[in-house]
């Protein structure tokens, strides 16, 4: 469907990054499958840290769903055993420099066990009890924004090894930041751009007819225009709210329910593929001039390319499926009920 | 040695990127390896259309090096297959815009054949015949320039399957962008503001003893202060210059000789792991007042870690290996002669 197209080089408004578009070097955009197997990090039940009756060999537990449960839990938020950044250190730590520009790496790092079973993915679970995931998540970042020296909090998911995960029973993972994240000030910037040229929210404006894959009663998915990786998804809130922990509970159970759509069409059409999903939402201090412009989102990636030396060396990259063409194999998915 | 740790966030003064250092997620620097095998797209030589004798099977010819040599070619640069961006569009294009963010995905990306023989790897070539090769990237520079809608030369060599590439046959590729690409221009930018604060050339300046891995006449090798991965290394010019292209016979001996003890040392620590490197130079219409604050040099990343939500979500890296301790690793290993 895409051969007679020459490349194009789109600019995600959003992002403010640029993306080739390059035909040429796609199969067609039906025939995208993953090649490795999402589990080759498997261990076995008995070995399983996260699994329930292993939790004595976990960091310690911040706190579980449901509150009082002993054994019969379904959600575990616990420290991170490997944490990337130190709870334990002060911010800002100027004594610690060690050079020009550093500072202390302080900060909060958790993970979310979804389930106490070694075999349920996120997939397996009914939309009530991903949306007690999401709401474990809203309630972590909760607890996080009461510190001062928190900028931004990340919430993501790495499912399969190729896609960052060292443990494959099913968790997400959040990190309570001391700054914001390049990632996040320079979409701000071009929201912000964005909203003075045109006086609107850029995702308000985002839903286009050849991009849409679906809809919910209070979310939409689409493939952005200028969409970094093939069969990326943005999950888009429809009415305008800065911040993910804003969320309620009936929109949780909506999400729940959408974003488990998602997984499934993704799986069922990209041959169940290692992948990765991120909230993307407002500092914690954001300024009330910036609510206007600010959306959040959750942006889902299959992880069907490898990086290469392109796109390390120019931050550029390179798609070989067009967005148009993604959304319509992804929204003629029939997913057996 | 990196154990008592903290963690801690550096930030790049060149490509003013924040990285978070984080030891306790870290296996002993000297026990980092690859896992993967870079060989494991391997054609067999009778298949591969890069080996000398299937020179009929390739996009077309740009040049070959000695120029007039028929069967006993020593590299070819030739036109990729598959090209990302398309010599046959016209820059700007506007007729073809089909969005409010779009341009033709005009430019070149061609390939650099680096031996005849499919076995032979750059490492196996002496530092003469990989001067050759780095005179070959000269040239093709030289003739890109010429297009004034060409405005940055991107040279990249993706090694091993994980790390990009698709042929094992040693090659590297040249894309010609109509745009300067972001890593680039905030390069630039970073490297201006460093020189506006201390009147000096940031890479000019980033000779650190306890950074530095080796030395030649016309070279020195770090692990940067800020590194993004795992034992990356920069191959900086000693002397100011803007422009790889700018290189003459003799640097390009040197750098052949010394860009294969880079590699011998990494191959030799790490397991012979997929790497990547990228050439970054300046823009090619550079202005002269930006002259006294851009100087190319060579990054070179073995590709021992996989990218995450994390890093996905926040733009941030997270690198297990403090680069002090990358450097003394990499400056300890012997290379038999």
């Amino acid at each position: 469907m895409s051969t007679n197209r020459s490349p194009e080089i789109r600019k995600d408004a959003v992002h403010n990054r640029w993306v080739i578009f390059s035909p040429a070097r796609a199969r067609r955009p039906s025939d995208f499958k993953a090649k490795s197997d999402p589990n080759s990090n498997s261990k076995s039940q008995t070995e399983c840290p996260f699994c329930a009756g292993h939790e004595h060999e976990c960091a310690p537990e911040i706190f579980r769903v449901p509150l009082d449960s002993t054994s019969e839990w379904k959600i575990r938020v616990i420290q991170n055993l490997y944490p990337a950044l130190s709870r334990e250190l002060e911010y800002p730590n100027s004594e610690s420099n060690s050079g020009p520009a550093s500072v202390a790496g302080f900060g909060f790092h958790d993970v979310v066990i979804e389930s106490p079973a070694h075999p349920v993915h996120l997939t397996d679970l009914s939309p009530v009890q991903i949306a007690e995931v999401l709401l474990a998540y809203r309630k972590r970042i909760d607890q996080l924004r009461a510190f001062d020296s928190i900028k931004y909090v990340q919430v993501f998911k790495n499912h399969g090894a190729s896609a960052g995960a060292s443990m494959s029973h099913s968790h997400s993972q959040i990190m309570a930041l001391p700054v914001v994240p390049p990632t996040a000030s320079s979409r701000i910037q071009s929201m912000k751009d964005f909203f003075k040229e045109t006086g609107k929210c850029a995702l308000c404006q985002v839903k286009q007819d050849d991009l849409l894959i679906d809809e919910s009663s209070h979310f939409f998915s689409i493939v952005p225009y200028a969409a970094t990786f093939p069969f990326e998804i943005w999950i888009i809130p429809r009415d305008h709210s800065c911040h993910f922990h804003e969320i309620n509970d009936d929109k949780a159970i909506d999400l729940g329910g959408f974003l488990k759509l998602m997984l499934v069409k993704m799986s069922l059409q990209l041959n169940n593929p290692p992948y990765n999903f991120m909230i993307h939402t407002a500092p914690l201090q954001v300024d009330s001039e910036d609510l206007p412009f600010t959306h959040w989102f959750l942006q889902l990636v299959p992880q069907l390319t490898v990086m290469g030396g392109f796109e390390m060396g120019t931050g550029c990259y390179i798609n070989p499926v067009f967005p148009e063409d993604a959304a319509k194999v992804l929204r003629e998915v029939r997913v057996p009920n």
